[in-house]
């Protein structure tokens, strides 16, 4: 067996009873490309939780979710508005201008997050055709930086992006992190707080492929069927997503998983916090670490964990806990940090 | 269960030996996208298969296996030549135009198959800038129509390719039924052939997800890499589609059941082809069959099985075998059709 | 002072009442990109043929017309239907496509026109994700064969267009030949006959640069103005299209330019019709003349007089006359014709 | 006669010379779209300026210059650096990257200016796919805040192009303002200081419309003929934007245009500079004025001299002197502005 890292939730594999669930609907013959059993009740289930406000879609992976988002807001002459360390802004290879032809405007955060004070003064140019149209703002819940919006921080975006006709998109890859942190149910931090398009991702808690895309402004999701297709979004053999889904949410697998690894991320940071040379630079709300660590030990510590170096020029490391970490895991990873650290 | 039908070899499941890699391969940790011991065991089995010329990299499926073919050989002001009933020309939503930006130059072909002789009036315009500029022949093996290409045919069409400095694609979809019928290995009627890139299928042979891409021309896969990136066909949890290619080429599970399917194909053929007001329109030689039925049956028979109507105005169908049509399938469904018909 | 030849009507220059409007216009300054006298008098006349219902935009030339008339038709998942000899097709090196993400539907068209039955069987797959969704047709009056659609013929492409909910595109870069033609005002063969949007070139008919587009539906032309900047189509000195424009039409150059090379063309038709080895294969409507003429002249012709070769593999060649051609100039390149075909 | 303005030297008219250039060139036919001779003749003007390692290409404007540069250096996973001011980043409507696919990478600067220190913590990422790969560097000379790259920063911009294996592209919008302020001839701070490719242009000084684009790197400039027509960038009356071009700089009417409208800024400047409430927010080098003024007198002001306000929260406006500002204009301007200020 492979040695479990802390490099990203997506170095794990599939939950068993997602897995379960893909030799389960591997039954017999269904009609290709979403009409069948499977993806019926999966959207009903999305609907469940959402209303039928809600209208979801299915595409292969997160990347495929967030640029659609992106093109179904904005038209070539308008633009997003988002963090530099958005994933959409530095982790899809330009993807979201490729795709949409609109232009990102990427704010500076230090924790990740965007505040109607950052937003505000970008917001200019309107009816100046010489200017990218501002028309979205995208957020990341948790952001990519691991922390979290609160509820009132949701609804003061919302305000803002009212005030100047502009859609919200949330990145939610890890949205099943940010629900357990926030003890909040899906609905309450999405449609509740006016967001308009959702990537929900599954792919990072124990699912093997596929994201949901969801619309909860009916403007956007029209035609959005030819534009998956277009976008080289469209599974054939879509059961196999629609199933993992529809378990991943009626079993709550979900929220065990996503419990397990915040869970896991906090006993790592109270075993590493107090570490000489250890600085933790973002608060651990979910399952990402931040930490600054001795430049000298970090390939020291990659020869026997990969992990993503966030920051060269400040020392800065990242690491995820995943829904299969182990606190034995835990333990010996920080058994080889200590044993570099001295 | 549900029943198995004959419209598409997309609508069958998994092959369970496929689905036996899935859990087999879900063990611990490994490095994402890609940088995995089953990627780079798939990657040599491939090779092992078309030497070291060729250069695979897996994609979530066929359009983008094909739209990344047309977009690694075409810049935007350049054009591929392909039939006009081509996957990428009728199937695909104008995916291969807005990726790459090229233009299809689709040519009428009554069995889909493309020659020297009908490509060559297209070939003109060449150094004259308000032409797009012909750089590519696409082809698929076996064709929409489920016919095939000879060795010499293809030999003939990489001359002419060879004349007009052009690259040559293949769509190979349904690949493994077209190795079945030719009798020939892979390799023979690809790379020594002279095909520059060729989209490799197993999805609609037995597998869940994925597809191939397999450059045999240097010049095309360099920095392919981003642009499988950007194209949002880069899967996170590669291992899933590696593992499942591995397994179906080393099992010979891609033979077994593209022979089976073509063998389905030729059993119904031999028990509908004489039915009265029934004419088969396409040689059939590989798991597809084209027919004219009588147009007031066909919405009854569709009650019963769900198939695609071809040509409306032929009152043409298409039905297909897949991996797991059984011989009982073809009895009850031309039990149905003889139901009707008289 | 160079020879005038027969190659297109845009090797002519510009007529002198046009150089004096540039010249006139050249006073001071004025705000850029349109928000001058110049350009607000020009919109003016072109709503007083039009009527209130047409928004005018200028832009810099035919492709650049067409192309974003296209894009403001077209979503990228939608297609436009239009003739293989559509210059849309063939002569804009993939613009509309590369630019819109639409896709080009060429149907064959002996005689450069379209008509309902023609295009009937195009329209399918509506509803259908797999297939690009139709959604508009392009016609060009006059044709690129110099003939022209009969009101008509018009009003029976606007009841299609109606039945299937389709805007219609006309490409009048040569209208001023199709109105004197027709002998019908600008608008009873456009706006009257149910065209959405019309390219109204002024260009090939003794303009120097600057086309106009004109959107007769409220629906196209909301945001035009971000997308001709972004298309790259904003002149920051816009007061010289915009007094060309004025001057064109207001003192009804436009018609006698368009006369006399119509005029031109008869003639030129009429001496050289009944030579032996010359065969018109279209009808001369506007200024445009086709021929197939026996292939070992041409060479020799070409070195007096340049033009283009039509159709290589028929012998055919184009021949256009230009507001400034002259008796002496045809008899001229008559003569030469006959010294070289006896 | 319209009020000459400090807005924008493309408010000004054309220069009498120039209007004489294209009254001379309107004789008789020439072939169309660049096969002409007063095209061979500005290009051969250009070389004889630039060498023959220049590849001159003539398009519409600035913005189809600027972007075509863009879409030459950058495949769409690549990126170009630029300030958070360039005209490519804030004044082209997002056309750069939605025509090349490519994304944007802005610098905060305070002076319009990049230096390599600037740069550097923008250069990683490279060969990992997930991060768009840096391939150029854009510069604007003269900056858009009128400032001036000196030799020698064009050559440590340069060092670190090597470095990396970057582009460089340089925004040469008011080129002939540059040149005479560093007194040095065009190829000194281009060419020879390695830039890649170059937008020339003479719009803001006196031409009518038309721009050249100067590849000095023979890598890039191939196959630029297909991407000038597919961009719509192709003029077909080529001949009236070359003769411009070619008496633009034979004449050295370039020359004296850019003294004469650096010089009326150096006097408004003087002028201004003490003013009570004025406060000059950057150096004054080439015929741009940057000034804090108080700003209840704004829109007063505006009431006579239409102008731009830069940067709204600081009220700092712009203003610009022409190759057509006379010492009056000044007089008169600096007098409302008293008027108001007092």
């Amino acid at each position: 067996m492979n040695k479990r890292s802390f490099a990203s939730d997506n170095n794990a594999g599939v939950h068993p009873i997602i897995m379960k669930s893909l030799n389960d609907c591997n039954q017999g013959h269904v009609v290709g490309y979403g009409d069948d059993p499977y993806t019926q009740s999966a959207i009903a289930t999305f609907k469940n939780i959402f209303t039928n406000k809600a209208e979801p879609f299915f595409v292969y992976g997160g990347t495929g979710a967030n640029v659609l988002a992106v093109g179904s807001m904005c038209r070539p002459f308008e633009s997003v508005i988002c963090t530099q360390t958005a994933h959409i802004n530095v982790d899809e290879c330009g993807a979201p201008e490729r795709f949409s032809g609109a232009k990102l405007v990427d704010i500076p955060s230090p924790d990740g997050k965007l505040t109607p004070k950052m937003i505000r003064p970008y917001l200019h140019g309107f009816d100046f055709e010489h200017h990218s149209q501002p028309k979205a703002i995208s957020i990341s819940q948790p952001t990519e930086m691991g922390t979290l919006y609160a509820i009132d921080e949701l609804k003061a975006l919302r305000e803002i992006a009212d005030e100047f006709n502009l859609y919200l998109h949330m990145d939610g890859a890890r949205i099943s992190n940010a629900a357990v942190a926030l003890d909040k149910n899906f609905k309450e931090f999405t449609l509740d707080c006016g967001i308009d398009v959702l990537s929900f991702g599954g792919n990072k808690n124990g699912m093997m492929f596929g994201e949901a895309l969801l619309f909860f402004n009916e403007k956007l999701s029209q035609n959005f069927k030819y534009v998956r297709k277009q976008a080289m979004q469209l599974h054939s053999k879509m059961r196999f997503i629609s199933a993992q889904f529809d378990t991943f949410i009626k079993t709550d697998i979900w929220k065990k998983n996503a419990e397990h690894s915040n869970k896991m991320a906090q006993i790592l940071l109270n075993k590493i916090k107090n570490l000489p040379g250890i600085q933790v630079t973002q608060k651990v709300e979910t399952n990402a670490i931040f930490v600054r660590i001795p430049h000298e030990i970090i390939s020291k510590v990659q020869e026997e964990y990969f992990f993503y170096v966030w920051d060269e020029s400040k020392s800065e490391v990242r690491w995820m806990t995943s829904f299969d970490t182990t606190e034995e895991d835990i333990e010996n990873f920080v058994k080889t940090i200590k044993k570099h650290i001295k």
